[in-house]
This record gives C-alpha cells, sequence and structure tokens, in this order.
C-alpha cells in the first residue's frame, strides 16, 4: 500500500507513463487485479485512460520491470503471484534501544576477504555489475581529459577538491530538489570516505551515534574503530527508520549524529518519504544533532523518478550529505564527495589530513561524463534492468527458500534482504555457502546487537542463470536446516 | 664532516664520478681547500686520480650542484663561500623527552588554507615542481592503460591494490636494498594515508607515538586527531633522530610506536645512515614497538645514490614501510603504498573502512610508469635539479638574512629548514610574507612543544629569478626585526 500512495504523492512529478503504472499498481495491490488475473489490454487501457498505446506500453513495462505483471505470448499482461511477502514491520522495545559497542569485526573481516573470491558468484559484496557500467566512454573521457589539463591533472587538488566536478554535482542534485553551491561541496575519494570524514569531524571517542537497523556494516565498523558507541533504530522496510524510536532514543540518550541512508537503504532498499526526511530533519535540528545523510544510490531508484534528500529541508547546515558515482559509473575511479553544511571547515581538514585530495585524472572524468556523456540516458537504462533483477531474484528466493521466508521490495538498487524462517542459521548457512562457490552477506554484520541471525543480503545486480542456479543452491541449504 | 664519512662509507656502492666528488668534498670539508680558492683542474685531477677526464666532469658537476664548488669562466673550478652554517645540532635536555598533548591545529589549518593561494610564491607547501613531472608519458599511459584494462580500471579493487602496481613497487624497491613480496605490500591513496592506516592499525586513543623534532605537521596533526600523544625526539640536522634521546625516552615512557621519516626528513631533510637505520630497528624490535617507516622521497636523493630503508633491517615484522609517487611522478594521481609487516590484516581492514580502494586508472599508470617509462633516467633529471635548488635556495637565504641564521643541508628532496636568530618571530613573518604575495612553512606547527618560533621552511622546487626575489624580501622582513 504504501508503495502506492507515495507513488501517488510523487505522481505530480512523475511522468505521464509512471502515473498509468502508478494506478494500475495501486489496483493490483487492493486486490482489484488479485494475483493470477488477467489486466487491460494494451488498447483497452489506452482508449479508458485517454493515454496512447506507446505510453500504456511502457507502464506495463515498468510494471514487468516492477514484478508485478508478467506477459504471456498471445495472450496479453497478467498480475503475478507476489511470493515471497516482504519482511514485517519492525517490533520496536524501548529496552532495546541504548548504545552498543560494536563487536562484529572478526565476521567483518571473513566477510570482506572472501569478497575478493573472485571465482565464487558474487552475491555477498554490494558491487555493481561492470558490464552496465559505460566503460567505454569513460575511458575515453578520462583520456581525453587528462591530456586537456596535463598540467592540473598531475598536481594536487586541495580540498574542496576538482572545480568541475563540484560543478556537476551542484548541477545534478538540482534535479534532488536540493540547491547547492559549489563551494558547499568537497570531494572525497568514494561515499565511504565521505562519511567517514563527517564522523572523524563531528564526533569523538565515546560518542553515541544513532544509525538504522539493519545497518551498512561500513558504518558499524568504522563506528568501533574511531571508539564510538552505536545506537540501532529499527528501520521500516518500506518507510526507513523509525522516526518514534528515535525520538525516545534521543531524548533518552546523549546522541552526538545520526547516520541514516534515506534514499534505498543498504540492506532494505528502503525510501523513507519525504515527509519523514523533513520531519527527521527537525527532531534532530531541535537539538542540534548533525544528520550524516548517505545518498549513495539515490540515482537508482526503481522508479524513473529520483527523490529528494533530507539536506533539501536543512535550514541549520546541520545535514551532511554523502554520495559517489561508485554505484551508477565507475567504483574503480573512487570519486565521491560531501556537502558537509557548517562542518565544512572540519570536513575539509579531515580530507587533508587523510590523504591530501583526491586522485584528478578520474574526478576529470566523472565530470566531463555529467557534462557529457548522457548521465541521464544510462541512469534510465540501468535503473529499469536493477528493478528487473532485483524482482527476478525475489522471485526466484520465494520459489527456492523455505516456506516462511520473506525477501524486501526494493524500491531502488539492487541488493535483496532476506529474512529466513527462525531455524536458519546464517553463519552456517554462509560456510556451505563459501563452500559452494557462491559468496553472500550474512545479517550479524548489519547489527552491533547480534540481531539477523536469519537474514542475508543478496546483490541482485549479477542476475543470471548461474546465479539463479545459485540461489536455488542456497535455498536447499537453508530448506534443510529445518531438522 | 659527517656528509663526507657517509659518502666515503657508501664508496663501496658509489660510481666513480661520486667517489671522486667525495673526495674532493672531503678535502673541501677538512680546509685542505679553503672557501674561494681554486681547486685542481679538470685534466690534473684526471691525471692525479687515474680517472677519465669525463669522470672529473662530472664529479665537479655534482659538487655544483651541492654546491660546493662553483665554475668561472676561463678559470676554473673554485671552492664556494659556503654561507650560512647548517643549523646545530640539538641540545637534548631529558626532561624535555615526554609526551604531549598536540595543540597546533589552529595553525595547520591557516597554513593549509594558505597553500592554495595559488597567485603567492610558493614556499610554504612542500609540492614538487609540476614542470618536472613526466607530464606528457603519464598521461599518454593513464591514457593507454585505461584502454587496455577497460573493465578492471573501472572496478573496485579491494586491499592490497592493484597487483601489477605491487609488482612494479617489489622490483624497485630492490634498487634500495629491501626484498619485499608483492603480497606483503597495499596500495593507499598516497605516503600519508598509508601513515594513517599505519597508525590506526596500531594505536589506541591515549597511546604514545615517538616522533622526530622538527616533525612533519600532518603526522603531528593525524596524532591530535586520532587521540595520540607525541614524544618528540630531537633529530639531528645531518644524521637525524637522536638514537640516545630514544633509548631514554621508550625507557621512561610506554611508547606505542615510533615513527620516522628515515630518508630526508621533512623538514630537516637530513638521512639517517645505515648504521643508524639498523641500531633504530633493534632499539624499537627489542621492546617489540613498530617503526612506521615514511620513506616518501627516498628516491630523490641529491646523490645518485638510493640509500637503503630500515625495513631492510627489520626481522620481527615490526616495521610499517610507507612511501608515494607524489613527489617524483604525480602528487594528483594520489598513489602510494604500505609494507605493513606483521600488520598486513589490520592495515588492509583500516584501508577498507576509509575508503574500500584506491582509484584503479591512476595506480595502472604509474604501473606502467614504473615497467616502461624511463623512471631511472626521469629520476637523474630531477636529483640533480633539486639538488642544485636547494643550493642556490640556501646561498640566497646566506645572503639575504640577518646575520646568524643558519640554513639546512639536505641530503634529498627539496626543502630548506631556516633558522633565524632568536629575535625573529616568524609567526610574525609568516603574515607579512603572505601580505607581500608569499607562502612560507612556519617553524612551530613542526612541534607539538611550541618549538621553532623562529625557524621556517622553505621549498626550493620552484627556484626562479621570482623566488629569489621572495627570498630577498623575507630576509628583509627578518633583519626588520632586530628592532
Amino acid at each position: 500500500m504504501a508503495r502506492t500512495e507515495q507513488a501517488a504523492a510523487e505522481a505530480g512529478r512523475a511522468t505521464l507513463y509512471e502515473q498509468v503504472a502508478a494506478r494500475i499498481a495501486g489496483l493490483i495491490e487492493q486486490g482489484t487485479f488479485a494475483p493470477g488475473s488477467r489486466i487491460p489490454s494494451v488498447r483497452a487501457l489506452a482508449r479508458q485512460m485517454e493515454v496512447s498505446v506507446s505510453t500504456v506500453l511502457e507502464a506495463y513495462g515498468y510494471l514487468e520491470d516492477q514484478g508485478m505483471i508478467e506477459a504471456r505470448p498471445q495472450s496479453g499482461y497478467y498480475v503475478k503471484a507476489r511470493v515471497p511477502s516482504p519482511p514485517a514491520a519492525p517490533r520496536i522495545e524501548r529496552r532495546m534501544l541504548s548504545p552498543t559497542t560494536v563487536t562484529t569485526r572478526d565476521l567483518s573481516v571473513m566477510v570482506m576477504r572472501d569478497t575478493i573470491l573472485m571465482k565464487h558468484v558474487p552475491l555477498g559484496a554490494a558491487i555493481p555489475n561492470p558490464e552496465l557500467l559505460p566503460a567505454e566512454k569513460l575511458s575515453r573521457m578520462l583520456s581525453a581529459e587528462a591530456r586537456r589539463h596535463r598540467t592540473e591533472s598531475l598536481s594536487y587538488d586541495f580540498p574542496p577538491g576538482c572545480k568541475p566536478l563540484r560543478v556537476q554535482i551542484a548541477r545534478r542534485m538540482l534535479t534532488a530538489g536540493c540547491a547547492l553551491d559549489l563551494d558547499e561541496i568537497v570531494t572525497t575519494s568514494g561515499c565511504l570516505e565521505a562519511v567517514n570524514l563527517a564522523l572523524r569531524a563531528i564526533c569523538r571517542p565515546g560518542d553515541i551515534v544513532a544509525v538504522e537497523s539493519p545497518c551498512y556494516y561500513n558504518f558499524l565498523q568504522a563506528i568501533e574503530a574511531m571508539g564510538l558507541r552505536a545506537l540501532e533504530i529499527p528501520s521500516h522496510p518500506v518507510h526507513g527508520m523509525s522516526l518514534d524510536a528515535l525520538r525516545y532514543a534521543i531524548d533518552h540518550h546523549p546522541v552526538r549524529a545520526c547516520l541514516v541512508v534515506t534514499n534505498f537503504s543498504n540492506p532494505l532498499g528502503c525510501l523513507m518519504p519525504d515527509d519523514h526526511k523533513r520531519e527527521l530533519v527537525e527532531i534532530l535540528g531541535a537539538r542540534d544533532i548533525p544528520l550524516i545523510e548517505d545518498d549513495l544510490v539515490g540515482d537508482l531508484s526503481h522508479s524513473q523518478h529520483r527523490p529528494t534528500v533530507a539536506k533539501n529541508y536543512d535550514r541549520k547546515g546541520l545535514v551532511l550529505l554523502c554520495s559517489s558515482f561508485s554505484k551508477t559509473l565507475a567504483p574503480g575511479y573512487r570519486v565521491g564527495w560531501i556537502a558537509p553544511g557548517r562542518f565544512q571547515e572540519e570536513v575539509e581538514r579531515q580530507k587533508a589530513m587523510a590523504n591530501v585530495a583526491t586522485a584528478m585524472p578520474t574526478q576529470l572524468a566523472i565530470a566531463e561524463f555529467l557534462a557529457n556523456g548522457g548521465y541521464d540516458h544510462h541512469l534510465r537504462t540501468v535503473r529499469r534492468v536493477y528493478a528487473r533483477q532485483a524482482s527476478l531474484m525475489a522471485d526466484a528466493v520465494g520459489r527456492h527458500f523455505p516456506e516462511g521466508t520473506r525477501v524486501s521490495s526494493p524500491a531502488g538498487g539492487y541488493v535483496l534482504w532476506v529474512e529466513c524462517p527462525e531455524y536458519v542459521d546464517v553463519l552456517k548457512l554462509y560456510g556451505l555457502a563459501i563452500g559452494a562457490g557462491i559468496t553472500i552477506c550474512p545479517g550479524p554484520i548489519f547489527s552491533a546487537r547480534g540481531k539477523y541471525g536469519n537474514c542475508i543480503r543478496l546483490n541482485a545486480a549479477f542476475w543470471s542463470p548461474r546465479v539463479e542456479q545459485a540461489v536455488e543452491i542456497l535455498g536447499g541449504f537453508a530448506t534443510e536446516m529445518r531438522g
């Protein structure tokens, strides 16, 4: 339901085909069109809604990518059986809303090591599919820019970093409704570095950082490494962080900063609605608590609508917005950025202390791609592909995993959160998977409280028959654990 | 004297012209050839020493670069008047050998900001001269490698990082007498990042790190940012860190790590002799104290002899050797490395947490340059140029700064340490310099103890008539302070 409402709420800004798709999706979710039933033909719907046939085709194509409907040859479009259900909303226990020391270090070292097992089926690390990256164009731009800026590309580029790139980032962020001046942006070596700089600029050892639960494991590791404590706030699989729980937590603990992936969080893939973003900024702003906002996959929405960021509602300079081009263009270029608000000077200092500057040639290449590479066109393609692959993988999990398994329905990005029945021990499953030549990401590394022992995160970016087979194998292992 | 002895000690490994140069330098230092006097003609010396005329010409060219002799047209070679003297050996006061909290933060923020005043005469930051970087060749290699490794150059390159680069680094380090396996090397975004990762892998807040005094200011800043304390060990302007003082310090304080620039330290430019390096490793090894060794400018020796590293004497895996190609090839590429010994796993984890990986295209370009770019030929050129420029700048300081000013005589790199008479207040000088369009690096940021209030560091890499004029202006300001 909520997804549909959100889609409707966004309809004002949506394109025509998205409006049509949202209408049909609503009817499916309300049960007007039941699973397995036929929906109106393309011509019929075009007549009914007074739109063109091509608009309906586009809308149906989109709903297919989302895994909501399927085309049957010579017959028409049908509502798919939506196995499996999404994870349930979290139960919020107040006694659990207290800071914890992170102790998942050994586990994360193991997982990090295994991510470089290159011959394994790569369902573990959240890396993008290299085949979907614009390799040809980027390497051409890398060359051209290195020639064009021969001396600059060789020289130090002290914080705030490469100006042409900052210009392009400021322009791009307007499409997310966020007006940033180029001097408010500091370039970094990827988004994780941006988050690290933000934490270092704000926190001192012993400080408490409120995070989502489940929480991206590298954030927990960074918190541990800096001697901070994590306060895990449950996240709803559709709306993201529970703001009630956050309110309770900051009423009862001296929270120094809050770290949230507002758009398509990792691992849940949830999208915080705009009004929640505004509320989040207000709740924290009232107490002058900085918000570190990670918008790493904001551009990888499964709809063609790019959601806004919490930074958009920031009036006090308290939001430090972090992102990069690692998921959309080139992970290996290590180009990210931060808009650190009132922490600008300290973030620049932390950047200079960490590694002086970000590599110049890759910054120039990304800037050129944003300016003249057809980034929007590129995004339209990858958004559809990832939406489709996430949906196909969710279906496969539904077919192969034991009954009672739930799967997230991400609104963007390409990772799935799989909640197995309680009897499934995912650390055991992890070992079996590695033995079978498959990497996965075990749930417990997403919590400092030892939660998610029955959950795994899967990367759908490499969807292929080989990956489908791997899902089947994993499902078999999980099923056998029923004992 | 010491420089000559050292040169003689290295004679076994030195080329013939270096042996000839060391002999003449010894005679000059002993006073056999007094300042202003004529030394033997090229032909006469060739006969006396039974070497070729071209060998003597090369030796005399080298001594000219070192600023020891000068050619006078139609007359021959003369010993230069060696104004000014090098800084005196430090007085070692035991009560000063205790840990200090770093408090030079505001000063370093100011200096960092001023380094980007691009229109100023750049004597502040220790950046290399872009005109001496192989821009043409590197940008060609950047392009070629990006095309050749289209997919890899786009993808994550998890620690330990780019293999072709590690292969080349291992080969290069053999020329410094240090045998490293490529799997013992982790690539980083520059040398400063390598040092940061090393400190993070070893230290916890409150720990004590022994450093040289004067100490590169970014090290002090990193120590402050991690909540560590610095224990400053006086450095001799020729031999580097006082090992007696270090022994006393570790006898009296729980030193957790020792951080030393063994070759051409910043700011003194001193070169720790091989036997001191061995002793340093032994002193620390006896107590299992890790040594973080910075060899950033090791390749920029003013002789053509590349000194070895302390890591060469490491039998316990306690030395973490850090370096980069920022001073020799391309600061803007941000390519460095660390050989972390027994801390390998933890350093790799810290790297993954900091920014996942180092930019791939620039790593591939540097690897290709090391393999096929003529790195040795390039080094031969820049070594001579920097030796000559450091010597010319030292002369200019001698001419223009007030009486009693002392200047370092760096054995490598391109920075000079200028010790003015006590009455010179370099923070005041700093302000005057900025006002006159000149950046300099004020001495107090090189100490957590507020030392060096009468010292400045100058970058000689950009030597030109404009720089000479800037030195004259600075000398004028300093002279006026006599009051």
